[in-house]
C-alpha cells in the first residue's frame, strides 16, 4: 500500500521537501523527523541513489509513488518528496540570535535562514503570529538550511526575553539614530527585525540599541532578507 | 469601448504594474510609457482619486475595466493596472553600475532593483540571456523602482565594457580570493554578479578584482539578491 499524502497546509502536523536535493539535506540533518521518502519512477540514478543509501542507513521507509508528485508539486523537475514530522527546538539562551517579529512570507522566512547559518547563526526566535517555518516554500528558499538551525516560537518578544541569557538587543529600525556602519555590537546579541510591511512596532525604540541601516529616500525601505543579510554580514565582519 | 488586454509574455511589447501603489509610480515616473490605467470599480477613493489626478494631469486615459482584473491578476488586493509600453534606456557610461550576468529570477530581479535605488545606484546593466525587467512579478518585486534606474542590456559582458567609461569591475565570486570586507573600491566601479544557479564562469577570476563575500561552508552561496545588497551596502558604507 503507497503512503497518502495531504496538500500541504499550515495546521498539519507534517510538511515536505520537493526535490532531490532538500530531501537529501533533510536525511542529512535530521532522519529522526523523517517518516517516509517518495520517489518518483524517473527519479535519475545519481541521486536517487544517494537518497536510498540515506533511508536505508536510518532505517527510514520510501518508495516508488508517482500520485503524490501530482498533490504535492508542481514542479517538473521534482523527482523526491520526504514527507517529515515538524519539530520545535530550543535555541540555545546563550548565545547570539536573530529574532524575527512577525515575519509574514514563507520565501523571504526560508532566505533569512540561508543567510543566517551562512553567517554560523545558529538560533533564530520568531515571535509569532509568523508563517510556518516548515512550509514547503520556506523549505525550498532556505536551501534546506532549516534543518541546521536551532528554531524556538515565542509569542511575545517578552516572552523571549525573559526564556534567554541577559543579553544586548538591536532592534533594526527606520526610526532608529545609530547608523549600522558605527554599531559596536556586545556579545551575547540578538538581532531582531519587523514584519515586511509594518517593520517593528514604535515601542522597540526603547528596547537595547536601535539601529538602522542607512539608505536613499529613494525607497521606502530595503526587502527584509536584504536587510538581515547586511546585518549578518556586518555583525560577523571580518570572521570567515 | 473598454481596453483589452493580454496574458503578460516576455515578448510582448508592453506590460502592467499590478496593484494601485506600483501604478502611481509608474506614473509618478514614466508618465510618458504609460498607455492606459485600468480602474477596478472597488478601488479605493484614495488610490483612485491619485491616479486620476495624475492621469488627468499627464493626458493619460483610464477607464474602469474589471474584466482585465480576471485575465492579469490572480490577487484579490489589486484594484489598479498600468499599461506600459517597455522601454530600453541608456546607463551612464561614467558612473558605478550594477551588472547582473545571466540573472533568470524575475523576483530577484526586482529586489536587486530595489536595493539598487535604495544605495543610490541608478544604472543597471544587464547581460542576456535574462529575465524580462519588466515582467509584472519583476516590477512588483522592485515596488517600482524600475521606473527610476537606467536600465541596459548587453549580449556580451565585452560589449558592456567597449560601450562604457574606463573603470574597476569587481565581480563577486565564491573562487575569488579577495575578501569584501578587505576591498578597497576604485571608481567609477562596476560590480558584477552571476546567474542564481550557476554564478560567474571561471573566465571572471581574470576580470578587474574578484571579490568574495566570506561565509560558512554550511551553505552553497548566498541568495543573489542578498549578495547584492551586502556588496551594496560595503561599497557606498557611510554615505548615507
Amino acid at each position: 500500500m503507497s503512503y497518502t499524502v495531504k496538500r500541504y497546509k499550515k495546521e498539519n502536523d507534517e510538511s515536505y521537501t520537493l526535490g532531490t536535493t532538500l530531501t537529501i539535506e533533510l536525511l542529512k540533518y535530521k532522519p529522526e523527523k523523517t517518516k517516509i521518502v517518495l520517489l518518483h519512477s524517473q527519479i535519475d540514478g545519481e541521486g536517487g541513489k544517494r537518497i536510498v543509501e540515506l533511508c536505508e542507513k536510518n532505517g527510514i521507509p520510501y518508495e516508488t509513488n508517482d500520485k503524490a508528485f501530482n498533490i504535492l508539486s508542481q514542479k517538473e523537475n521534482c523527482f523526491a518528496i520526504g514527507v517529515f514530522e515538524k519539530f520545535e527546538e530550543r535555541i540555545n539562551p546563550d548565545t547570539d540570535h536573530i529574532v524575527l517579529v512577525n515575519p509574514s512570507n514563507s520565501g523571504n522566512l526560508g532566505t533569512i535562514i540561508r543567510s543566517s547559518l551562512g553567517f554560523g547563526m545558529r538560533d533564530l526566535a520568531i515571535i509569532t503570529p509568523a508563517v510556518d517555518v516548515f512550509d514547503p516554500k520556506t523549505v525550498r528558499s532556505s536551501m534546506g538550511a532549516v534543518f541546521s538551525l536551532r528554531i524556538s516560537h515565542y509569542s511575545t518578544f517578552n516572552e523571549y526575553i525573559q526564556s534567554v541569557s541577559k543579553r544586548n538587543c538591536y532592534p533594526f529600525m527606520l526610526q532608529a539614530k545609530f547608523s549600522l556602519d558605527k554599531a559596536e555590537f556586545v556579545r551575547p546579541a540578538s538581532l531582531v527585525f519587523g514584519n515586511e510591511s509594518s517593520g517593528l512596532p514604535d515601542n522597540f525604540l526603547k528596547v537595547g540599541d536601535p539601529v538602522i541601516i542607512k539608505h536613499t529616500d529613494s525607497i521606502d525601505s530595503l526587502n527584509l532578507p536584504t536587510a538581515v543579510g547586511i546585518a549578518l554580514y556586518k555583525f560577523t565582519e571580518g570572521k570567515f
